[in-house]
């Protein structure tokens, strides 16, 4: 039997598998495995986790659910006419985008759909049993990069369908990350199914513009004692997540995350609002305007503004690699609960662990250190047992 | 013998003490000491240094050089004027400042001053030697808070004058440190003179605006993996310091302290000139605009653009107040050489230590508690001794 | 009968006399009377204006209604606290500001008034009669300075008190600005009373910051034949305009205006919100962010940002002498109805004229020229006929 | 004879006519010709210029002078890598690429050539007239779009370059247009000679993002009396530009005519300094930063900031064709001598004319409307003599 055949193989399942985010992982792992393009963005590249035994990337399958049906290889073209994937990367891996595509099942409940929750549960559950069997994997992570749905309604109200694929990922045995703001492994229905699945889990709201840069600009007015007054923002995003996000319900859900972390580094809640708008015109980049009002000695009335002007879906794809990696590796050493030692990548974490960014860098590389030691026996990339 | 006699009092020794910033440091340190303003921009007023056995502000003693003669309330009108110092403040401490008016001496070399270098140096150092025996002070700490000099021209040139009053602090005793990018201790002659004393020191150039921001954006983007192409920075700025730094060979010392921070956080040197200019029209007020290019996933281009609008003096009067008590119980403690564990203040640090922000806080906090161990007996604020 | 009684006097009637935008006009008129300061920021008195046969601004009488009861010195005091005005200019005009002050009567309806809207127009016209009496006022000016009102409520309702001011100014005989973007005028019934009053009028909604920017840009955009895909803006204020705006009813009357500079000058109404938020910590200062996405040649995107940090009474102030002196002028020249020549100052002018800056500002001189041609003969500064 | 052949042609010689204004130029012209977009950017497609006799699009043809050797079709594919042209048009106007590099001559003088001066002008004016002849065209524009030169070394320095093909041109009985800030027709020797010529001439310095924001922020401060105290401004670019004007001598003759708008627009010189620095990482991109203090009402100090992102050829082509339009038609009218109805274009406009832009905008639509009337039968584009 060859050395390749005997890689273990680990799957990565994408709730929302046509959408901008997911067409740009899976391109970009492929053009990245290739060397057609350098890890950038990807913090699992760094020396910090050569030895964490995290799969390679060129051992990732991709499959998932998506209630759309544009086909993969059709939304990176349509990503490379809108400046979010460069000319010639999605030709030069159409294979791969291809192969994915072809692992893509409907998602649901669709309008009209006569299915119990129970039900649906178990389809998706075995969509993602059968892919990892046909595979021969590993594993496979359950990841959610949908578009955010509206906030819960409360008690009563039938499970976000966020929660349904969550409760899907515990019944085929997956670990589960949260990469939007829905409810998922939040719900209390869910949370008290992954306390006793014994599987880890990770999330939620990547933490890619905005947020990130409230991550080190809380801690710096905190570290230097300078009075935070109000601390307003606003953010123009066009694309899928800018129409999503334009319902307040769903606004909510992003805001309250964004909060979270003003109010962990900071200590308190300054004034000030977070908009969101939608605005078709800018496609898939995004500009957060954040303005700080700050006291400083004697009470001097300072100003600190930020504009940020990033492509969403590619400052999320490579965290998205980065925690399938990560969420499988905890898998494989038998992790279970609440990562939350992942707080790097979230806007709100689960589990506990500081809200400052470099803190929360400490905390993650001090994971991969954990990861390494005494890590089971791993077939390496050249096919050899190490 | 009453206890209020019996508190040790402690020197600060102001370089420039008729500038802003001096201004601010008295005004401020007699305010904060009544009660009349919270302690906003202190770090060494936060829990983290509550028993470090700093000397209260209560117990600083001013005075200091300066080769100008306005007086020091009539700069601290002119301040109010310009909304450095709220309206009333000025008044309220007007003791205190005519107090430390009367402990300024003539600094130099002026033009046509025929002393040696040799004499100048005995002449700083003996009127500093007179403000801590007429006060009978613990012992005082020599500040740098003048106008940036031009560089050093080299072998052979004189020495500057920030050069010369370190040597005079050494000369009597003292600890000292350069809030400026002047070379002071920096140059060979004083560096050397240095070891030999015994004497901690600190510097230089105090982080106050745009290197602040840069010392938490530059380990953001090297802990996520961005590839920063190039990082750009205008800074405009009135008072005396933009009249100094629109000398070429002044603001040629003031960057290399700002470059040195992205080469140490970012690990390369990205593109990117760095602009001061001076603008009479902003007064004490100092706007700096910063333009990072960076690459995400893929190569996509992303930009990052922050504004800062501060008033220099109010950002750099409470780090000068916590770099004297941190000093002055450092000499207590019995320290000796470059605090390293300072750089959280500087932009160009002294010693050994991270570049980041968050990193230097913890050194700094760890500094502070390395403090407060086996600290001899102190007279606390009641007088009583503990 | 000396010259000085001769001189003809001029009525400027407040409505919201004890708001900051009013103290902030009586402060700087006798300010810049007394020549204390230069009139910056009062177009009319350029040289465009020189012969227009304008009152001077020592000939106007300042009074007015307001439903708060905070003297106009203390008031003035604390804008001088918040750098609204230079320190000391408020009690170097005491005098006037107590003069002022005695003219101001209680405003309504306030909460519990039982008097009818007939009621109420008479009692005001009556304060306004009395006002022009007693002073022996060759005429008066009646303008809106109030916080913004709720947009009305449709038909039926109950008469906005913005309403009921405009009414009782045609009621006293008296021209009627609106600096505001409530109804005052603008309401059916009010309109046709004003149509057959014979009187002047002029509004609505002062144009001082982000819309005064946007009138010059939009037309920049569209004689360059560029395409605007995207026009969006947060608005940061304090104060009590902040409040009044964070509600959404009001906010929606002020942002009608904005839109219509957008939608005149560009000939379409680009995508894209503006939001009004409250943030106390501003006080009177505001900050207006503009972001706007446009294409160039074969669709390239591009875009413009701006910032305005401005002083919302201080911009305002200037703009309402202006005004004052132009509508008495007018009055006495026998002009009546909309005074569509004004529109240089509003965001959503009365009557016709174009929508770009630069034509209203052509407007607004060749309106001066008109004023000034065989107007009837006025006793000058010095007294003498001319 | 057929329709098409009795359609008089126009010839667009350009110098650095493989830059990439040039190349932008070639390609949007068949883009738009061909109605692949539409021609947004292009002032002469507005309706105020339909019967201004203005050569059709797919009337010119272009050729040029340069001193590098890229193909045309290479270059547009750089172009299109980079995000300048949109995926797809350089492809599908390939034969129009290669047609107008087929038209490309050596410029010069290029180092170790030894041709005199007078042999060089004779040269390249010979390479024009070819080209007319060749062509039969009916007319041609000589245009520099060239790399901006270093600033003129003064008396009995030897001419520019850019001074040599303006003599050129007009050797060839060429109109001119300067869209560079050098020296080209400026130069004494050259000016002289123009006004001899009888010929048309425009210029310089296209106006294109910063100095176009100026002369509508400029006005806007005049007209509204506030008093602007330090316009302050960075400019970031990359590309061929960027590297020219790292070259203080170049920048310098750029910044004159920035300044010049100012100067002309406020009436006074404000503080402040105007940077560009070479930023490669940006490629075709340019940022420019404006920060502009000024004073209000009672001397309240305020500031707006501006923040310009565009692609400079992008912004130029449109502008390099509306002007070769109006060139070649101001020739065919007998217009002489410099055409300052073509401010609006240029930042430093030769001849008479208005600062403002909207001034500037109405000069440009009277210049159209005189273009118009009583101009000489032309062939329309269905080929009828009208």
């Amino acid at each position: 039997m060859s050395a390749s055949l005997s890689r273990p193989r680990v799957g990565v399942w994408l709730i929302g598998a046509r959408g901008s985010v997911a067409t740009t992982v899976v391109t970009g792992c492929a053009a990245v495995a290739a060397g057609l393009h350098p890890p950038t963005g990807m913090v699992t590249e760094t020396p910090a986790f050569t030895d964490s035994g995290l799969p390679a990337l060129s051992d990732l399958v991709f499959g998932g659910h998506d209630t759309l049906d544009c086909p993969l290889p059709k939304r990176a073209e349509s990503l490379t006419a809108g400046g979010v994937l460069p000319p010639g990367v999605a030709t030069a891996v159409a294979a791969e985008l291809a192969a994915a595509d072809r692992e893509i099942r409907p998602g649901g409940p669709t309008p009209g759909d006569s299915r119990t929750e129970a039900e649906l549960i178990t389809a998706f559950a075995d969509d993602i049993r059968d892919f990892a069997h046909r595979h021969e994997l590993e594993r496979a992570v359950v990841m959610n990069v949908a578009s955010t749905e509206p906030a819960s309604q409360g008690p009563g109200a039938p499970l976000p369908a966020s929660t349904l694929y969550a409760l899907a990922a515990l019944r085929a045995g997956c670990p589960y990350v949260n990469f939007t703001p829905s409810e998922g492994m939040h719900h209390p229905d869910a949370a008290r199914e992954a306390e006793w699945s014994g599987l880890p889990h990770a999330g939620r709201d990547g933490k890619t513009g905005q947020t990130l840069l409230r991550a080190v600009l809380g801690p710096m007015f905190a570290q230097r004692a300078l009075s935070v007054r109000a601390w307003s923002g606003t953010n123009l995003l066009g694309g899928g997540d800018g129409a999503a996000l334009a319902d307040p319900a769903a606004a909510a859900a992003k805001n309250a995350g964004k909060e979270r972390v003003l109010a962990d580094t900071l200590g308190t809640v300054p004034e000030g609002e977070v908009h969101i708008d939608d605005v078709p015109a800018l496609g898939d980049w995004k500009t957060a305007w954040d303005h700080i009002a700050f006291d400083g000695f004697l009470g001097t009335r300072m100003i600190l503004q930020t504009i940020w002007q990033g492509c969403d879906s590619a400052l999320a794809a490579p965290l998205v690699l980065d925690l399938a990696r990560l969420t499988a590796r905890a898998h494989e050493r038998e992790l279970s609960g609440p990562l939350g030692a992942l707080g790097f990548y979230f806007k709100d974490p689960v589990g506990e662990g500081p809200s400052g960014l470099a803190e929360q860098y400490e905390a993650l590389v001090g994971f991969a250190r954990s990861l390494r030691e005494a890590g089971p026996a791993r077939v390496d990339e050249s096919g050899d047992v190490r």
